[in-house]
């Protein structure tokens, strides 16, 4: 890639290792000339660098989508299966990445359509009861075919960044990045037959709330965007747009994978 | 058993098969010369009759735990798990009821000491997030262990009568009616080593929430106990009551698991 | 489509309803002025006919791979997954085929290399342990990282259609028909670490026999085709061939797939 | 317990890491002024030693079994689950077993009946299909309970020693030791509806191959002890015998629980 003129820095604020990283950021960003920006800047960025963990990375994902902007994160969280640069190694990735050593993976998003609004996901959208303890019944359509009534806590689509969050905590599967589809999975399902279903682009997932008396929540990437009122649907499909993921070039999903599935 | 003089009733109020199956179960009952009680009679009975499905069947036998009265379903619900007598043979059912011919199953229950009070359910305790699309991370104990610290959605001890309910949705085995036991299981984990865990009798879980600032629900049976402050914790075992749940002599556990499980 | 004037029939021989069957379809083609070939013939068919079910499907999509002639199904099996027509509709369901009323479902498939050769599968390839009772060590590689040794019974690659079959059965996802990847899956593996893995086309799994002294064996499409001796390895990818499925227009995978898995 | 004066030792007998085992065992009992024996001999021993893995553990309970002699592990394997003293602590750990310091856990076998012989397993039972790649349809019957047939790879029942065995492996859940009860689980089930099953003391598990033309192998703790031809079947319930595991008195099933499912 190109080298890095300016940098635009997202951190999530309110951890005690954040200051000392950015401090350390900005001595690598002096080095090489780099010029750092705030992420809410208006100025075009290069590329935009993450202080955090995967908590973080979604929310820069999600802020820079469309601009062009890719996303490169340096990890200070606990799992961090979406950053490239592990925290100890601050200086000498970054001094990689603004010298242009870096690629950008893109990914498919997710899309939400309900009342009219449309609502964009980098990891997923979750259809949940909104009632602590209550089940409720998930009518569900996918390809144009009606699929029946679900009783359960919830349903998740998911893209493959996505899949290993919440998805996986529900045993759905994991998606390798550079796949264009999403996994379509229940939470705790009270019936025997339902499994995890992966579904391309092109494919409408279209959820109703069908419990009388039991209102739904709409969360795309973990938080609460509307509500599902009995008897109302949403549309759920992937989406137009790609996350930018930046990461360094001898890197692929797999090398995250196998540190995270396959340790030892 | 003996033959019975007087049964208590016990409906869920709001089907639409319910006053026909009232005015069936009275026609039975007249036959036989049984009086009916309404089932917040203080009067003793000598079985209580419930017309509906596993929830009716599940408030029954909280009704009367501790009083010595055994619980018969004929069922108007959908799975009917624990009850004995399908709603097209209430007539034929309730008359071998009457005339004695029936036995008791006894079941454990879970008991949960949280702030000096204890809450007993017949079929499950579960701790969980009370805010829609957070995980929780509780810490746990098992057996005077300390287990760590897990993230999830919640934590579930259900009985063997439960483990056919919101463990099995959450990938739980089934216990068989009779064993000593009961289920832990994590909702939604977010690690990849949780597994559903049978513990026996005196064998104490203790389970804390250690999220800075999320505060966990307690449910009983499905209804809301308690909330779970940051920092505190409860604990949960085999509870010293047994639920009665009446069956036909014929039946056990695998005439029903055999229908649900087994089919075709 | 255009009209069919030669098809091929496939049936799997040994079952009683098929000499009927096989009547019934001679005088539906004689109405419709249809030839029938016998599957082994090397004239060209416009389309192959099975009676049958999976089983056979699967024989008949292997047979006419990169002939260019469609498969179609008339289930006189057990679930039939992956044909069009009901038994008892064959005279109407055939009647609409040879008018031409049908269409193709292009489905990828799984290779396998090893020694030099190549095997082609329409449903999956299987490493398993070839002791009965004695895990394997299989170590791997996907998209060239190296993901270490896992001790199990064996790996599944499975396509699409594959995905409701043998991978289903050890807990992988359903992958819907349209979608260019395959899932990678253990079988029982003895970890705790181990999670269905979909991939997409040019993604290379490798799979090395490390356990010293038992034999591997090498399924495709549940034919022993290999042994894997300790210490050498097979490559595994989605195949240049594409299964050709045909069905009835209006048909989808979300079809077959709501009878089994949301029945009721 | 007493202070031991005669022990008798198992190995596995191929490691590397063994003989300097030995002779550290060696140096141990001559300090305590402890007799070793070897495992083959007829000499009544206080204790047995094993200085292996689970697998070893395992022949070593299944010899001592019936006999009083408790049997307790130094790990030189990969889990461990079952041993009690890690290689590092040789010297410590069985320095306090030679003065008495340990106690005994009691842990059900499981019994499988088979043309009038009997086998007994300290882990498990399994039925499977005895032809490579090829699945078997096993009838099934619980505690008199017929229920069907089902398609599979094989059937476990496992005690809870066997629990985190291959049953863990299947997707079944964990028993603690001191339940009296096994876990029935099927390999690889082809149906949506199997489910893990935990039955306690006294309930017969009868299985059947009802595959005309696949034969069955019947394993007990992994060895092949005898064939289910096409049509027969065997009876397996807990067994009289108990295992005895001798463990520090400070351990329980939680703490090397803790350490296989809860790191971090």
């Amino acid at each position: 890639m190109r080298s890095v003129e300016r940098a635009a820095v997202v951190t999530h604020g309110h951890t005690r290792n954040v200051s000392s990283a950015v401090e350390r950021l900005r001595s690598v960003a002096a080095s090489a000339s780099v010029e750092l920006l705030d992420a809410k800047s208006d100025a075009a960025a290069d590329i935009a660098i993450v202080l955090g963990g995967d908590g973080t990375m979604l929310r820069a994902l999600t802020r820079f989508l469309g601009t062009g902007v890719p996303v490169i994160g340096v990890n200070f969280g606990r799992v961090g299966f979406l950053t490239a640069i592990p925290g100890d190694d601050l200086e000498t990735g970054l001094a990689r990445v603004f010298a242009g050593e870096y690629r950008i993976v893109e990914l498919p998003t997710v899309e939400l359509g309900l009342d009219g609004e449309r609502h964009v996901g980098v990891n997923d959208a979750v259809v949940t009861s909104a009632t602590m303890g209550r089940m409720i019944e998930l009518g569900y359509a996918i390809g144009g075919e009606d699929l029946g009534v679900q009783p359960c806590d919830g349903l998740i689509c998911a893209t493959p960044p996505g899949s290993t969050a919440y998805n996986l905590s529900n045993g759905g599967p994991v998606l390798v990045w550079g796949l264009d589809a999403m996994v379509v999975n229940f939470v705790a399902p009270h019936t025997l037959h339902a499994r995890p279903l992966v579904v391309g682009r092109d494919v409408d997932v279209v959820v109703a709330n069908r419990t009388p008396d039991v209102p739904a929540g709409v969360l795309v990437d973990g938080h609460l965007v509307a509500h599902l009122a009995p008897g109302s649907s949403t549309i759920i499909h992937l989406g137009p747009e790609r996350s930018k993921l930046a990461i360094l070039p001898e890197q692929t999903f797999f090398t995250r994978y196998g540190q995270v599935f396959a340790p030892g």
